[in-house]
């Protein structure tokens, strides 16, 4: 374990490195059974990454990193393979700008080396890991310190320590907020197709004592309607330029929601999910993934024959949505100007 | 099969009465599986639609007049014994306005009759029935012609020929508006936690020879952002006086969606669904279902332990969101005024 890392304080930690082989909670078994994936190669990284075992923009850089150390193990001296399981590494999910910055970096600091050294890089990957986790618990502060007490909070998706490499982003936001007795009712979107939500962010907040209530993404609007909740508080997997935030898909509509019913949207991650090369989320690549994940993800064994669904991945919330964006550097407003960081 | 019922015109007549025996099609099990139940007492119909056998205001509304012929076979000349069978009938869901109303039109027959004649209640239920299938062709070609042609809709839930005695309610208009080419894409909200839109409109539109798209309920703000969408066609179960919709869970959310977006909202419902005794949204009593059906219904066998939701069945569309609403008697706008009909 990272030694960084701090139960009591960071959460749960569902990405661990022992320095040869990466561990990985199979997130696409959870709550219901607690089963760890021993990775030892390049492909089962890539395959986990594609295949969901793990998942969160943060937690997927962080794979990566260890993944890219891993690969460097069995490439020993040969940079160019090197390179090129980097490549398919970066490619194994789109939108997620963490996956390709984390893999960056770790090119990076190879190139600057000059040699392929294992050890150097899990030191680095190291590094990466214990800065997500210091960030975290920064984003969790500075994000609580703007909740009033006895507000009641709405996320989206899993953003927790599932989700990253501490405590979270969003979700480390209300589970910071509510320890400090700020926010006093916790809603949690089941979010449909994968149940992030009802499976993830519910095993997190049921693991950390906390009381809370999952809604299916229809009852957003009545819930706001009842004033039950005085801000929507999510993650980013992308965040252009001019504050445009690409996130799991139904982000967008919550912020349309909020903004209608006079609740406010937070919007908690990392600064390395900024990508400052998008001017706005006009241009945001925006996966799609196959219809029959619609079905088998509501417990269906098949997608029944002549069935179709449009199943995007993301949505993109527009900055004038988005009532801030806390960072591990701190809050930011509209019109948003990221270039001080 | 009522002889009114034409299957080229009607759909699919999923309420059958052989003048002794129900015969439900168990919506439960679509669209895997299409089995029936034969239902020979007024129990088995009771719990035919508070366990979700038969769904759909209409459908609901012309399954217990059919029951209630089927309580008046058994009790012979017991009219207090029926009347008492007709309480717990009406109590069997709350909120379908239409329960309550065929219920009490079969108890107003008997009673201006003075005797309980089992032949002629169950003539008196099928005009009900058959007055459902008239009222839904009449929307079906009333809703439609709002439409542009080359239009794309976003549905919810499920209501049509499942949820009614003939082509359906907004499902109907949709089928209608698509088979005369005005229509040109058809999106059907999965509908959690009972999927009704991904299991039962998607079998109907699939039997009907229509192309459609499922979406996940969050992915419909992003639909609509990307200008696939013209109208929002729903269903109602309850209309106040003024206009306010009590609807499936999610509708108030497609209405907020559809008006930031300048997508028009449709609402389709028969006559007997409007409560003018209900001057508005506010006193419409919202059915609580119990928590373990948001995992059970997304394929866990159990509610995980310690895990929570909040699981409102409906929610109230202010009448200033819906921009018509269409019934037998034709198109209403706001400000809503039903007292001419």
């Amino acid at each position: 374990m990272t030694k960084a890392f701090n139960e009591a304080e960071d959460g749960f930690q569902a990405v661990r490195f022992d320095g040869r082989d990466l561990y990985l909670i199979d997130q696409r078994r959870l709550p219901l059974t607690e089963s760890w994936l021993q990775i030892k190669d390049i492909e089962a990284v890539i395959a986990a990454i594609a295949n969901l075992v793990v998942r969160g923009a943060p937690a997927i850089g962080i794979t990566a990193a260890y993944g890219a150390v891993i690969a460097a193990r069995a490439r020993g001296s040969d940079r160019a393979g090197w390179m090129n399981d980097l490549t398919r590494l970066a490619a194994a999910r789109p939108t997620a700008v963490n996956l390709v910055w984390a893999v960056e970096r770790m090119r990076q600091f190879a190139l600057e080396r000059g040699e392929l050294d294992a050890d150097a890089l899990a030191e680095e990957a190291h590094r990466i890991h214990r800065a997500d986790i210091e960030a975290n618990r920064a984003m969790a502060q500075a994000g609580s310190a703007l909740i009033q007490p006895g507000s009641g909070v709405l996320t989206h998706c899993n953003t927790g320590s599932l989700a990253t490499g501490g405590i979270g982003t969003a979700l480390g936001v209300i589970v910071a907020g509510a320890r400090d007795g700020r926010i006093a009712r916790i809603y949690a979107d089941e979010t449909r197709p994968w149940l992030q939500g009802s499976r993830l962010t519910a095993w997190e907040l049921a693991r950390a004592g906390l009381d809370f209530r999952v809604i299916v993404e229809g009852a957003a609007a009545a819930l706001m309607a009842g004033g039950a909740v005085q801000w929507v508080i999510t993650g980013a997997d992308r965040i252009a330029a001019n504050g445009d935030v690409a996130n799991k898909i139904g982000t967008y509509s919550l912020a349309v929601l909020a903004r209608h019913h006079g609740v406010r949207m937070m919007v908690v991650a990392p600064s390395s999910t900024l990508d400052p090369a998008m001017s706005n989320g006009d241009s945001i690549e925006i996966e799609q993934r196959e219809a029959g994940e619609i079905w088998r993800a509501a417990g269906f064994n098949t997608q029944p024959s002549g069935f179709a669904a449009w199943n995007p991945v993301f949505d993109v919330t527009p900055a004038d949505l988005v009532d801030c964006i806390v960072t591990e550097h701190g809050v930011f407003r509209p019109p948003y100007d990221f270039s001080a960081m």
